[in-house]
């Protein structure tokens, strides 16, 4: 039984709580939040101790992970200080805006030992892992090219705007993240193009809502990461990857099944599910089964620091590609 | 080069005088119509000659075949003099609405050695034939239960109606026809239940738009035919079929294949092809080409005139049902 | 908090254990089953006590409602016990398979005033639900023809279709209520045919696993049920309206999104969600839920026993007909 | 009545006669190959001349328009000859691999007054042309991004990819001339990755057969064209366009709606259609519709000269973009 310490309870912690008190080899040990009724609220909900400070859940031995779902700027700091407490970690992506943080970060724990998963939960969406598995397992034979299509529901506030690190590091991080493990090889090379075509305030904000990302592996091979950041119908998450001996595609998913046919039109079926929270449910419950079991017996975690630092390198990448014009070659 | 002459010029008519026309082993003779009008038009598109009289067409001896498109109420002696005279007969379904014409009928040119084929088209048509086929092919095993669902655009005119001999014998009956095509076996028993729910008109007829008939088989094999008459979506024309190892589906046509994604709905697409003309479009060109084929190769007609009768008997014996509230058993 | 006594622990009792467990407003208080260890896993599971007979569990008075997932024999009984003890009474289908012991079983406890929730659960599957609700709110108009297409994944085992009543009173039970769901106007005739065509097992059980029922209604309306016993290709669960402004229909559900497009396939999706634990999930969590609701705040219960019991007769109806070849009417 | 001449009998131009000889505004005057027999097969069909040399055609007064459909190095001249004629002009894509040469030849012709149409033929694809306009009439809003998949079945012959002009010439240039339709701006840049993947034939040549193109518009619209060619499961031809209010797709055609259902695999279809001959077939039929009426009624042309310069012109940037890396903006 893996007892877990939950920092942060907000929206995403509070449904880490929920599944980490559902899971048969694991228990909520502590809820910390800084705004206190927010871990009040989960410790009633799941009989965790509520934490006054971080501190409090690393002195207790009996914790054997830390689940992070704080502000990103916090993250680096709580990664570092639970590692070095021996708490493996689990961590919302990203680990940080700033890629030298992130390497200082691992300069300070990468050789504690100690298993550290980083939060991109797509990888674990049961499509989507089944889809990779089927790529992986020779399905359609070798992999020429992989088409990511992501779309959000809405743009956020510009409070969340002027802290996310601008839509290459908060949105498309998950979709270069997706095309690494989707890819058989790494991607060698970044373009980007991105515009702020659907709301004055992404523009004022110097923002992007709209925008097309490519990345080339060393022999040829393709990723397209389209985003689009107010799809009225829904989030709309598909990818479609084409091999030697033919196509995988994973759809998007509907709450029912549901179709109405009349005079105006057929098979209309109901938006799709709304945004990451219905989405990815399964993915959220999955990737903390699969963290669970990789501590408690001793494999190592699905998804890395390095799997981490590689998203956010790509989408440094992508920046710069967006400054100049040019594709990006990475180092 | 067959040699046809058109008698019927109404609408099936002269999309049939279309077909002949574009057939490479095929030449419009003749066209005939009891309104003259008519068949001058199908004559100036097509280079045929207009006919004054039936006979007239008979007596060429260059005419090798008849395609009877006139009034149901004509087909029986049309079919008669037509075989008598030597010419192969396609004829559009019914053969009549009264069986015992039809075996009169039978009585008089069954052994004259002429092919007759009967416009079954829907037979014909890419996704049933190939459902068909496949079925034959014993792609799914053996056949247990063929469900047909078919629905039409709207309801006829009163006029229409009353001389069409009902609901099944009009609309049914290509449906008994469908059940006959794909059940191994041929129906020992009929059950039906029908209404009038959908306009007053019909119910003042005493006739029918909604309906369900059940066939079966000797060895209990079913088929399932659901009828309605006001489908606002369009002409929807589906087939199930259910074996041993699996099922195969013939699903509804699309003008385009548009969808539409909005806030309200998804997958949204356009109504269903209209009707017969429009959906069974490459169903009567394929039904003219296997009549041409067979009777200038010398090959039996795919849809025989026994084919024409035994829907028939089908719909008169869901008619006893319809009255009696029992599964009726074929002789 | 409604403290629940679940009387049956096998599979289906497991399934319900959990969900009640995970209820916010629900706890499990006992677990009693004949087969003692079965309760005990149970209880190890939810911190229900294991009762030693029923009656323990009916004396204590903070249990508010009794969940029974016996084996169907027993069914009338306990309802009985449990609504005279005061309990409220969440029952699995069927009630019991003779209509003379359930008619016995309501004079005793009908004017008891105490809540019974009979387990129909398909109503409460979100598309089928879905459906229902937009069917009443007169998305497609007035309903005119109701199609249900219901396939178990395979047949039953020899022991348990000795017990089971029947096809008609076992699987298609569920197709009867959900008919009386989707029709505006209760049916009152009933045609059947069945046969044994799958496995010569059900032959030699005088049993049925291929069937077709219809229903009617006073003004005529339709409904079709098709049953099949081996679907291999999975739980094939669809229903389809078909109304005055069109039609609605509800499709399977498949375990993922992904399609697989190669040589020889486009499209092709994995096989459907297996059977009914899986199917129907959700639908088990919500009608649970419901339950749950209408007994603390003293709503009527969402499917009463008389809708048990008119499943049943719609089903003993269509034993009838299959005996006689008629279609029964119900008095 | 249109008298039209034929130039080039192979595989296209002898579906183009097809479609004039069945035109009710048109009439196939002559046919010209430089392989004779080519030509005489034509008129054998049509009733056609066969002419000895283009000049013979050039100089028949009756004849309105010239089809050319001869390989793309003649092009040119012959645009030039038959304008210059007084013809009416339909020529098939490109209209030269030489910008230099395609700019010398509307220097030649462009004020001579007489129609020109490039046969830009995926415009008229029923699905693609209702797509572009519901796009036009607003149904989505204001578009943002247009994403084309354009995948052949398999890779031409060496002898064909060495004149053809390179993949982005040859193949992209249709989804170039698409996004041009499809955009609500001109393109000003263009972003272009592409390998050579599949097989060594292709490396061998210096070709690519797997490719990415991007283009932005001057206020930031986004169009993505995805290039592949050896699609197995037959020609790859979708659209996807995202606006304000939605999403317009148009999806592939199957040759027919069979869906097989088995313990493998459900909702499996047919491969989709081959290629272009199957799966444009109602497109080049509309166009050469277009152009008649066009030129009959004198209105402009739907697919002018410039277009087929402008797509060209598209395709020569994204071989700048390739050799350079950069985007290419033009001028």
């Amino acid at each position: 039984m893996l007892q877990v310490a939950l920092l942060g309870c907000g929206r995403i912690g509070r449904m880490h709580a929920e599944f980490v008190h559902a899971h048969r080899r694991a228990r909520l040990a502590w809820a910390f939040d800084v705004h206190r009724p927010a871990a009040e609220a989960v410790a009633a909900a799941t009989g965790a101790r509520v934490a006054k400070e971080v501190d409090e859940v690393l002195a207790d031995q009996a914790v054997g992970a830390a689940l992070i779902a704080t502000s990103t700027d916090t993250h680096v700091d709580l990664i570092t200080r639970c590692a070095r407490a021996g708490k493996a970690v689990f961590c919302e992506k990203p680990i940080d805006l700033d890629i030298r943080k992130v390497d200082a970060c691992w300069a300070a724990v990468g050789n504690l030992g100690v298993p550290i998963q980083i939060g991109f939960n797509r990888r674990f969406d049961p499509s989507f892992a089944s889809l990779a598995r089927r790529c992986r397992e020779g399905e359609i034979g070798e992999i020429r090219q992989v088409l990511i299509t992501s779309r959000d529901p809405d743009i956020p506030s510009d409070d969340y705007m002027k802290v996310a690190g601008g839509l290459l590091r908060d949105m498309t991080i998950h979709d270069l993240d997706m095309a690494r493990f989707l890819l058989p090889e790494e991607p060698v090379a970044v373009f980007a193009t991105a515009a702020a075509l659907i709301d004055e305030r992404v523009r004022r904000l110097g923002e992007h809502d709209t925008a097309v990302v490519v990345l080339t592996t060393e022999s040829g091979k393709q990723a397209v990461i389209t985003n689009y950041r107010r799809a009225v119908y829904g989030y709309d998450q598909r990818i479609e990857v084409v091999g030697e001996k033919g196509m995988l595609k994973a759809e998007n998913r509907h709450p029912t099944t549901v179709e109405l046919w009349t005079a105006e039109r057929t098979r209309a079926r109901d938006p799709v599910l709304h945004f990451f929270i219905e989405r990815y449910r399964e993915a959220y419950a999955a990737e903390l089964d699969a963290f669970v079991g990789a501590v408690l017996d001793g494999e190592p975690v699905p998804v890395s620091f390095a799997d981490g630092r590689a998203a956010l390198r790509l989408a440094d990448a992508a920046y710069q590609s967006l400054a100049t014009g040019r594709m990006v070659r990475l180092d």
